[in-house]
C-alpha cells in the first residue's frame, strides 16, 4: 500500500526526485541546555528528512548493524526510498559526540568513530543515476566525485562540505566544484576555501572555481545567494529557542534541493524562493534534536515559518 | 548668501529639521592596513553629517581650542547650523585613539582623553527646542535626559549608547530609554541592557523598557527593527573594502533620523525605508575615514546602494 506522504503544497504539479548522499550516524550531543544520546545524525539524514517535505527522496548512505528497524521506519515514514542505502554488518554506524559551549557558541567534538564509514563507497543503483536534482552532502571529496562519476544525464547538482576536507583534501574538492552547480557552504569554510575573509569577497571568489552559484550559510545571521544575475542576502528566521544547531546547514540544503526539484526550476527567482523554504525548514530542525521538531511540526510549519520570513523582509 | 547643500532627492517636499546631539572628537585610529591621526571623529559628528545628506541638522556639542576653522567649515559645508556647539577655551577637544585588531573584530582604547567633554552641558538654543526630529547620540545618559528637559512640543527621539553607560549608569539610562520613541542600539549592548544572548528576545525585551520600537545594529550582518507591527530584518551593505568601521553605527542613526525628517512619517514602512537609507549611508562612511568617503561620494551614492540594497531583498 503507497502511503501518502505530507509535503509542503506547491503550484508546480509533480516535483521532481532528488538524489541525496552523505552520512548517515549517531550523535551524542551536550548543548548548554540539554543531552542528547544516540540521536539519529549526519548531513544525509538531516538533508532527505528536510528534502522530503518537499519532494521524493533517494538516499544513498552506510548504516552499521546497530541501525535499528526504528530508524529505518523514520525514513520510510517520510517515504525516503532506502534502496541505495548499504548495511554493512561488520560495525556500528558512524558515531558522533560533540558539545556546544558559550552559549552554542563554540562546538567542540568530544569524539568521532567512523565505524563502517570508513570503508564506504557509494553506489547509485541503477534507478538513482538519471534522477534530475542531486545533493552531494557533506562527505570526503573522493566520495563525492565517485557519485559524480555514476550520474547520467545532466542533473542539477549542489554540493556542501566541511573544514576538514578544505585543509586535507583541498585539490580533490576542486575537481568536485568545478563538476557542481551550486556549492553550498558556511562562511568559515569559504573564507578557508578561498583565503578571503570578507564574506562579500568570498562568495564571489567561489564562482571562480566552477559552479554556476554559490550559497554562504552564516547560521543565525541568514544566507547569501551569489548568482550571475545578482546577490541575494535572506536573514535568519528569527528562532528564540535554539536547542541544537546540529544539522542545521544539511537541513537547509536539503530543503533547498527539495524545493528546485519540487518546482523544477533553477533560476534566480526559484533559487531564491528556495532559500526562504530552506531558512524556514532549518529554523524547525535547531528548535529540538535531530529532526524531532521538524517532522513533527510538518509542512503546515514549514510554510508559516516562509510567510513570517516573506514579511521579515517585505518593505 | 545661502548655499545649497546637496541632499538625497525625496519626493516629500520640505524636509523637517532635526537636532542631533553628542560627541565631536579627534580620532587617531590604527586599523590593519591604515593608519589615521586627528581625523574628525564623535557619534554627533558621524551622526550630523550622515544625516545632512537627508534633512537640515541642529547640533549641539562642545569643541575644545584646538578645534581650527578647517572643520568648523566642514560642517558647514553640510549646512550643519552650529548655533548649539559650544567652544570651550580652557582645553582641547576630546581624544580618542583606538586599534582595530585580527582582521577589524576586536577594537581596542588605546587612549582616551575627555578633555573639555568633561565639563559638557548640553544647552539647546532657542531655535532647537521643537524641532520635531532629534537623536541622542552616544553620551551620558544625564547629558541626554538634559536635552530631553528641555525640549517642548512632541519630538520623535531616536537614542543611542554604548556599553559604558549601561554598565555603569543603568538606572539613569533606564530613565532615558523610558521617554524616547526608538532605541537604536548594538546587538552586544542589547544583550547587555537585557540580560538576554539571544538577539531577537534582546529586541523584544527592549520595547519592554518603554520605547515604541527598537532598533539592534548588528554591523556586517545588519540590522533588525522591532516594531509593534513587525520584525523587519535587513543585511548590510555588501562592503567589499572596508577601511575603517568607526562611527558606522552613528552614520546609521543620522542617516535614519534625517530621513524620517526628510519625509516627516514615522509609521513601519517609512522605518523601514529609512533602514535602507541608513544602512547605505552607512556603508560609505566604512569604506574610508572618518566621514571622507560620504562626503566624497554625495548623494547620488546613497541613492545607488539604497537600489543596491532592495535588488539584494527582492524576491
Amino acid at each position: 500500500m503507497q502511503k501518502t506522504i505530507e509535503t509542503v503544497s506547491l503550484p508546480s504539479g509533480v516535483a521532481c526526485p532528488t538524489l541525496i548522499v552523505g552520512s548517515v550516524a549517531f550523535d551524542d550531543i551536550v548543548t548548554p541546555a540539554m543531552t542528547g544520546r544516540r540521536i539519529l545524525g549526519g548531513s544525509a539524514s538531516y538533508a532527505s528528512i528536510a528534502a522530503s517535505f518537499f519532494a521524493p527522496v533517494r538516499l544513498v548512505a552506510v548504516v552499521g548493524n546497530d541501525f535499528e528497524k526504528e530508524f529505518i521506519d523514520r525514513l520510510e515514514n517520510r517515504g525516503i526510498c532506502l534502496e541505495g542505502v548499504q548495511h554493512d554488518a561488520s560495525g556500528p554506524t558512524f558515531f558522533w559526540a560533540g558539545e556546544y559551549t558559550e552559549d552554542f557558541n563554540v562546538r567542540r567534538t568530544v569524539d568521532i568513530k567512523l565505524n563502517v564509514f570508513e570503508n564506504f563507497r557509494p553506489v547509485l543503483p541503477e534507478s538513482y543515476q538519471s534522477v534530475p536534482y542531486v545533493l552531494l552532502g557533506n562527505i570526503g571529496p573522493d566520495l563525492q566525485m565517485h557519485v559524480l562519476n555514476q550520474m547520467r544525464g545532466d542533473a542539477f547538482v549542489v554540493a556542501d562540505t566541511i573544514d576538514l576536507w578544505i585543509k586535507t583534501r583541498h585539490g580533490e574538492l576542486l575537481e568536485v566544484v568545478r563538476k557542481i552547480d551550486c556549492y553550498a557552504i558556511n562562511d568559515s569554510e569559504a573564507t578557508l576555501m578561498t583565503g578571503e575573509s570578507n564574506t562579500i569577497k568570498a562568495g564571489w571568489r567561489l564562482l571562480e572555481l566552477g559552479p554556476k552559484m554559490a550559497i554562504i550559510k552564516k547560521g543565525e545571521h541568514g544566507a547569501y545567494l551569489f548568482h550571475s544575475e545578482g546577490l541575494f542576502a535572506l536573514p535568519a528566521y528569527p528562532v528564540t529557542d535554539l536547542h541544537d544547531p546540529t544539522g542545521a546547514g544539511d537541513s537547509f540544503v536539503g530543503a533547498l534541493l527539495g524545493y528546485l526539484a519540487a518546482v523544477n526550476d533553477t533560476s534566480y527567482a526559484a533559487l531564491k524562493q528556495a532559500m526562504l523554504y530552506a531558512t524556514a525548514t532549518a529554523s524547525l530542525t535547531v528548535e529540538a534534536f535531530s529532526c524531532d521538531g521538524l517532522e513533527k511540526a510538518g509542512p503546515e510549519a514549514i510554510v508559516d515559518r516562509y510567510n513570517t520570513l516573506l514579511g521579515m523582509i517585505s518593505i
